[in-house]
C-alpha cells in the first residue's frame, strides 16, 4: 500500500565485537548497523571537551540484483556512497549530545547485506539504534554523565510514483518514481533532514506536502518501534 | 537584508573556447561556469537517441580564506565535490530536454575563483545561462530541432540564522547558520531540489515554510535575470 | 579439544539475488560467501571455450575485536587480502571443471561479518557450497551440460600451539601458535593447497606430519557436511 | 610579428583572499596566479631559520580548444604538469631571498583559465607580480627586515617556427614549431631557466643564439612591465 | 636433471651503497638482494627493544619475456607481488634473532634483473647472504652484541613435472608443472614455510613426500654455497 | 679533472630477453638500460604509418646512498621521475626515424642500480645503443626496410661548481652545483635538449657558453664510444 511502511524487523547484537550491532530489516532491505566507540577524537575536534559521531556505509558485492564492483578494488568511493555517508552521519549528529559523550568517538558503519530500496533510510534507523546500544554500554561503565541520547532519530524515503505520494519505496517503486524525498526526523517531530531530488522531473508544493506528511506518519512508527526496543535507552 | 539578494553581475563569453561560458558573481562569490557539447554520449545511453548532461566542480586553492590542497595533489575528490557536482548535473538535466538534445553530452564546468557562500547555488545559476548559450550554438548550427531548453532552472541557498529565516547566505551567515537549505527552482516555480540540512540541530514544520518562501522569491528575482540575458533563449 | 572441529553451522540462500548464498559459521567466525554467475569470462580466456573462477574476499571494519578502516577508504587493498582471495580462488578452481563450466565466471565473494580465528579456510568450505548452489541453477536451467562440480572442497587451519598440533584454531590459539597451516583437499582426499607459516619459528617434520593428519580429519568431517547440504550436488 | 611580444594586461588583486592575486594575460593566454603566505616550512627546511616558495599549476578544463579531463577526477597529476609546477618554483626561488623571508613558505597558484600557447612562462611572469604583493603585505605587518624580493623574473617561450626564430609563440606557432625553447631571466640580464626542446628535430648553435637573443629583449620589455606594476616592490 | 640445482652464482657487493648487496643467479634467473639498515623500527614495534626485518619485491618490467608494465605506473602493487614480499620477509625473519638486532630495522630488497623461473627461491637465498653481510658491518661497527644471525635460511621450489617430482623449475617447467611448492628451511634443517600449490589439479601424500625430499636435498647444497661465502658469518 | 668524462664501461646484452639489453656505467653510476619492440603504437599514432620510442625511468631502492621509498609502495610517479622520463624519450625519437621503424613502439626502460650523479644522462647515452641493438634485430629479420637509426644520439652533464665550468659532475659535485645543465646532442653536433637550471642562484651568457663548450667536447667522446659499439649500427 502506498501509505504503509514494510515490515520491519530488528535483531539487536547481530555481531559480537561491537559495542552497538544491529540486523535492521525493511521489506527485503538488510542493513548490517554496528556502533563501535574509540576513545579519541578526530583532530578538528581535540581538546574541545566533546565528541563525534561519523558514519561509513557500503554495499556487498552481491546486495543488488547484480554483482557490483567492490569500491576497495576500483581503489576509490562513488560520490553516491560519498554522500550517503554524510548524510548518515550528520542524522546521527542530531540524537547525540556531544558535549555529554564527552572526547570520544562513535565509529557507525552501515553495511548492507541485502538491497532492495531505502537502504539510506534503514541505515539511519537502524543506526540510531545501535547507537543508542553503544550509549548504554559507556552508561553502565560509569564513563560518560547524564544521557548522551538527545533523541530518536529515523528515516524513511518517500516519493511521487504513478503520479501518487508513495511512503517507503522499494527498489522496483524508487526506480520508476518521478520524485525520491528522503527524510530524517526526530522524535519530537522536528526535521533534521529533507533531501527531495526529481530527476528528469519537477514537483509542486503541494506533492511536497503530501509527500511530507506521509513520511511524518512513517517516521512516528519507525520510533515507536524504537522505543519498544530499548525503553532504558531514553526513557 | 534578510530577505534580499546579494548582487548579482553576470559576464557571458568570459572565456572564449567554450560554447557557453558565464562568469557568475554573486556578492563576492564568483564561479566561472563553462559549459561544453561532446558528439557522443555515456555508454549506458548509447542508441538511446537522447542526450545527457554532467557537471563537475571544484574550488581554486586560494579561492577561500586560507588555502585549500588541490584535489589533484590529493589524488581523490572529497565527498562534498562529490555531492555539489551531482547537484548541479541533476538541476541542469530538469532544464534541457534531453530528447531534443540529441545524442550528445553537455559538460557543465563550475569553478569557484572566489568563495563567499553559496557557490554550489550560483554554479547552477550561471551554468543554466551556460547552458543556454551553449544551446543556443547548436541551434544556429542546425544540429538541433526545436529547443532543447525546456525552462530556466537557477538555486539559492536559505537557512536559519540566529533564529530568523535568510535568504542568500554568505559565508559568514552560513557558518554559523543552525540550519542550511539549498532549494532549486524552475522558471515555472517548481521544485527540482530542496535540500534542508540541520548540523547539530533540528528544525520544524513552519521554518520551513518561511525558508522555502524566501527562496521562492529569491529564484524568481534570479530567473528574471536569466531571461534578461539571453531573451532569445527561452521566448 | 585440539583435535576437534568448531562447531558448524551452515545457512543457505542467507541473501536473495545471489545464485548461492551461503552463511558459514565456524565457531565465532561467520562469512557470508556468494556465488554470482556472469555471462562472460576475463580477456585471457576469451574463445577459449571454458569458464573461469575468482574470488574477493573483504571484512567488514568491526568483524574484528578492534574496528579496523576499510580498504575502499584507504584507496588500497593489503598484501593479506591480496593473498587470501588468491588462495580462495585457486582452491576453488580444483572444485570446478572449468570445461563444463562453459564460457562464464563465477565470481566468489566472502564476506567476514564477525572474525574469531580461520576467516579463509571458513570462507574456502563456505564457498564451495555456495558454487555448488550455483552450479544446480545453471544445471536447472540447461545452460550447462553434465556436471562442472568435480568434487568437494574444503579447507581448515591448523598448527603448532604450546608444542601440541591442534585442529581448528580461533583467534585466540592463532594469534599464539608458533606454526599455522592452512590445508585445503578435496572430497577424494588430495591435496590443493598446503600453506605452512612459522612466524619467528620453525616446525619439524614430525610436526608437519601431525598437523596433516589433524588437517585431513578435520576437512573429512566438512566434506561430510557438505554433501548432506547438498546431497543432489555430486551424486 | 616574429620578435614581438603579444599584449600583455596585467590586473593585480583579481580574487581578494590571497596576499597577492593577479590576473597574467599574454595575448589570448590568461593565468590566474595567487601567491598565499603560510606561516611553517615543509619538513626538510624545520628549523633552518630561512623559508620556501613552491607552486603549483593547472588548467581549467575547458581553458582549451577541446575539453580535457580534470586531473582531479583522473587522481593523477600528468607529467606535464609536474614538470611545469617544478619550474614555475624554482624559477621563483631565483626572485626570493630565502633567508629574508624567514621560516615561512609562499605557495603560487597557477590556473590557467584559457590557453593559447604560452601558459608556463606567462606563470612566472605573473606570479612574480603575485609574490612581490605578497611579500609586500609581510613588510607593511612589519614580518619580514628588509626585501625578500632580490630581483624581478619573468619568462617567455621562443621557438624556431618555418625555418625562422620567433618569439612568444601562440598555440597555433607553437604547435608546429620545430624547436620551443623557455627562458627565465631576472632584471639583472642572467638566466636561471634555459629549457630548448626538439620535437623531432635538432637545432644549431645559430639558431640557439638567435632564439637566445630574442628571447632577452622579451624578458627585458616583461621586466620593464612588472617595475612599472609595483614600483615599490624593487626601488 | 630433475634432482639437481641450476648453476648458482653469487656476487657480493654488487653495488656500493647498501650494507649488503648481492647479485644471485640461479641458472638464468638473476637477482640483485641488497639489504639496507635503518636506525628505526615500526610503529608497532617502538620501544619494544628488539627488531626488524621487512623486505620488498620487483621484477623490472623486461626481466621477462615479454615486457611487463611498471607497478609504479599502474599505482599499485600487484597479489603476486605481494605475497612474495610477505613470504620473503617472514623467511628471513627466521633467520635472524630480533632482539640481538636491537631497535633497527634491515629493509631488504630483491629486485629481479632477469627472470627464468623460482624467482621468490633465488630472492630468499641471496638475500639471507646480504642480511649476513649487512649484519657483519654491525657487529664490526659495535652496533650489536652477540650474533644477530641465529642461522642460514634457503629456498628452493619444487613440482609435479610430467607426473615426475623436479627441483628447481625454471620457467618452462613452472609454466607446464601440476603442482608447484615452494620451500624455506634453515641450516638445522626445519622448515620455515611450506606452500604446495595445485593450479587446476591436485596432490598425493606420495608426491608431497617426493618433492618435500627433492627440496631438503637442494636446500642443504644452497646453505653449504652460502656458509661458503661467508664462513665468519655464523662460525 | 673539472673537463673530463669519468670512466665509460658498456656491457651489452646484459640481460637475454630484451632486444637492445646495455648496462651503462659513468664513474660509479650505473644504469640498466633494456630496448623493448612492441608490435604496435600508441593510440595516437594508429594507422599513422609511424612508430613510437618512449621512455621509463627508476631507481631502485637502494641505488642512492639512503634507501628510497619504491614508487610502487607510494602509489604513484614523483615529478622528478616524469621529468626524466619525458626528456630520455624524446631525446631518442631524436635518433629514430619513426617512418622508417613502421607501426610498432621501442619502450625503453632505464633503471638505475647504482647512483652517483648523471644518471638520466647516462641513461641517454646507453638507452641509445640499447635502441641500435633492438633496430639490428629489426633489420636483420627483415622487418624493416633502410635503416630507422638517423644517428647517434649522447647526454651530459655540465654545471657551474666552485666559481667552475665542469663536466660530468658526480653525486657530491652535482649537490653542491650552482648552475646544472644537462645538454644531448646528435653525432651531428646538433642539439637536442638543453636544459640549465639554477638552483638559488643565476648564470650568465659567458658561463653558459663555457658549459656548452664542455658538454659538446663530452659529447663527442661518448659518441665516439657508441660507434666504436656497434660500428655497423650506423655505417
Amino acid at each position: 500500500m502506498a501509505d504503509a511502511l514494510r515490515p520491519i524487523e530488528i535483531t539487536r547484537n547481530f555481531t559480537k565485537h561491537a559495542e552497538g550491532s544491529v540486523l535492521m530489516a525493511c521489506g527485503d532491505t538488510k542493513v548490517l548497523c554496528t556502533a563501535s566507540i574509540e576513545e579519541k577524537v578526530p583532530p578538528f575536534l581535540r581538546g574541545a571537551g566533546k565528541g563525534w559521531v561519523t558514519a561509513e556505509y557500503s554495499m556487498l558485492p552481491r546486495a543488488t540484483q547484480d554483482r557490483m564492483q567492490r569500491e576497495s578494488a576500483k581503489g576509490k568511493i562513488s560520490g553516491r556512497t560519498h554522500e550517503i555517508q554524510r548524510l548518515i552521519g550528520r542524522s546521527l549528529r542530531a540524537a547525540v549530545d556531544l558535549q555529554a559523550l564527552g572526547e570520544r568517538t562513535i565509529w557507525v558503519d552501515c553495511d548492507v547485506l541485502q538491497a532492495d530500496g531505502g537502504t539510506r533510510t534503514a541505515s539511519i534507523t537502524g543506526a540510531c539504534l545501535a547507537v543508542a546500544d553503544a550509549l548504554q554500554t559507556l552508561r553502565k561503565n560509569g564513563k560518560v554523565q547524564g544521557n548522551p541520547l538527545r533523541d530518536w532519530v529515523a528515516a524513511i524515503s518517500v516519493g511521487m510514483y504513478q503520479g501518487q505520494a508513495v511512503l517507503d519505496l522499494d527498489y522496483a517503486e524508487d526506480s520508476h518514481a518521478e520524485v525520491d524525498m528522503n527524510v530524517v526526523m526526530t522524535g519530537a517531530g522536528a526535521f533534521v533532514e529533507v533531501q527531495g531530488t526529481a530527476e528528469g522531473a519537477v514537483f509542486s508544493d503541494q506533492e511536497m506536502a503530501a509527500m511530507l506528511a506521509l513520511a511524518r506518519q512513517g517516521i512516528r512508527d519507525l520510533i515507536a518501534r524504537q522505543r519498544e526496543e530499548i525503553p532504558e535507552a531514553l526513557p
